[in-house]
């Protein structure tokens, strides 16, 4: 999907919400877990079917399907085509945190863009260049990069200082380079909303995929105040605050009416 | 497999070197490509069987398996299977270099070592200690961080200066700290091998995984220069020098020789 196309999508719908795919059979419904052969992917449907008109993204994290091994697998890969055939139109993620050295990094994105047809895979930055550039070289597709994490850890490195300037604001303006606002994004934390400021000053128009509204504490205000675009510029995730808004019988229901809730938030940002 | 056990079959086989199993169709014998079901699996149990007596470890990388699907995920599978049950005492790592979050990293250790049964999963420290906390759980088991890659792109942000060091320097000791000689060890580009010995200050006693002897370049004298320790501390991988040494016929017994000749190498060192 182009950045057009996106921004189009946002326009029409309203909203730049991004659903997280993360089915953990320990927070699912009892009920999917007994009547379904594969209720990983039964679940996600009806979260898919139930939230699609309320968001512009769906972001499975690969980690969930891993798990469970071959199983989980072929979980994601019905899940990512069921999203393609029905939603065509809505931007699909893999968020896998790959990057490794060049020639490495060519199969992940090989696996991710040709092989499962995702929009956009999340990539780590820091093995640099080669282990970036390798996912650019698609049209239509994206690299996001993880620049500011919403997680506790990312005091460790990502704010400490390379030349009186926190290394995620050096990964970001360094990697910004390696492709253009057409084909990459990054990660930046909800829970750090202040931070966007600085983000701003160094790529004014990239997207930026926000985790850590809801669950992780993040407020929606502060995230567009400081991240905006006039493009909107902005996709901002939940996963566990639709997805497990109720573990009953009601569970696409409840999680329908937690996407919409974000969605109406959204509209007077639009 | 604990550290004692590794550095047993160090001393008994004489040799620390890690077989990087990368499989590639593009590379691979043609005769395995045309007459197989599941060429990838069928390659790999040749290439081990054939360099198991010298070498103390194997090391699938992920992306290779993952490039190709499902398919690609049931050889990397039966081959991690295949070793387990035959080659118990070869120390076996997952070259998958994933972190994530807290909760999401714990469903990749969930994966890695509870699923595929395997001793080690590398792992990237940009998130920071969450992201690599719950790889440290389990008794007998190992996370490998990131320290500095062999790779161009590692100049980007491992080698940049945080308080008048290195990222990398930084990231091998704040991340020390998170677990022990027992449950963690450091990828260590060995094309830096002077680096090895400011490395070696900070972890005089851990065990590195060195990438890039070979193919990539490092030379093993220098490695062990500057990195072995009293209880030899060393992973030595090499992948395509030895699995596609000959991509006719003779590809195992070739990879046995390249192996053979490396572990000779090695040999003096113990």
């Amino acid at each position: 999907m182009t950045r057009s196309q996106l921004i189009e999508q946002i326009r029409t719908k309203k909203n730049f919400l991004c659903v997280g795919l993360d089915p953990d059979i320990e927070k699912m419904p009892k009920h999917i877990l007994n009547d379904e052969d594969d209720p990983i992917y039964e679940f996600n449907k009806k979260i898919i079917d139930a939230t699609a008109p309320h968001c512009v993204a769906f972001k499975p994290n690969t980690a969930f399907y891993e798990a469970y091994g071959l199983n989980g697998i072929e979980s994601l890969e019905h899940t990512l085509k069921y999203i393609k055939q029905n939603y065509p139109d809505h931007f699909l993620i893999a968020d896998a945190k790959r990057g490794d050295i060049g020639n490495t990094s060519t199969m992940y994105a090989k696996a991710f863009f040709q092989r499962l047809n995702c929009d956009a895979i999340t990539v780590a930055p820091y093995m640099g260049s080669d282990s970036v550039i390798p996912f650019l070289k698609y049209d239509g597709k994206w690299a996001i990069v993880l620049g500011l994490t919403s997680n506790e850890g990312s005091a460790d490195f990502q704010q400490k200082k390379i030349d009186g300037r926190e290394l995620y604001l050096n990964v970001i303006e360094t990697s910004s380079k390696w492709g253009t606002k057409e084909n990459m994004m990054f990660v930046v934390g909800a829970t750090k909303a202040q931070m966007l400021a600085d983000i701003r000053k160094i790529i004014p128009e990239h997207f930026l995929l926000v985790p850590g509204v809801g669950a992780q504490g993040g407020s929606l205000a502060d995230v567009c105040k400081h991240g905006l675009t006039k493009d909107i510029g902005l996709l901002v995730n939940s996963s566990r605050g639709i997805i497990y808004a109720s573990n009953g019988k009601d569970f696409a229901e409840k999680a329908a009416e937690e996407a919409m809730k974000m969605a109406n938030e959204m509209k007077q940002f639009i």
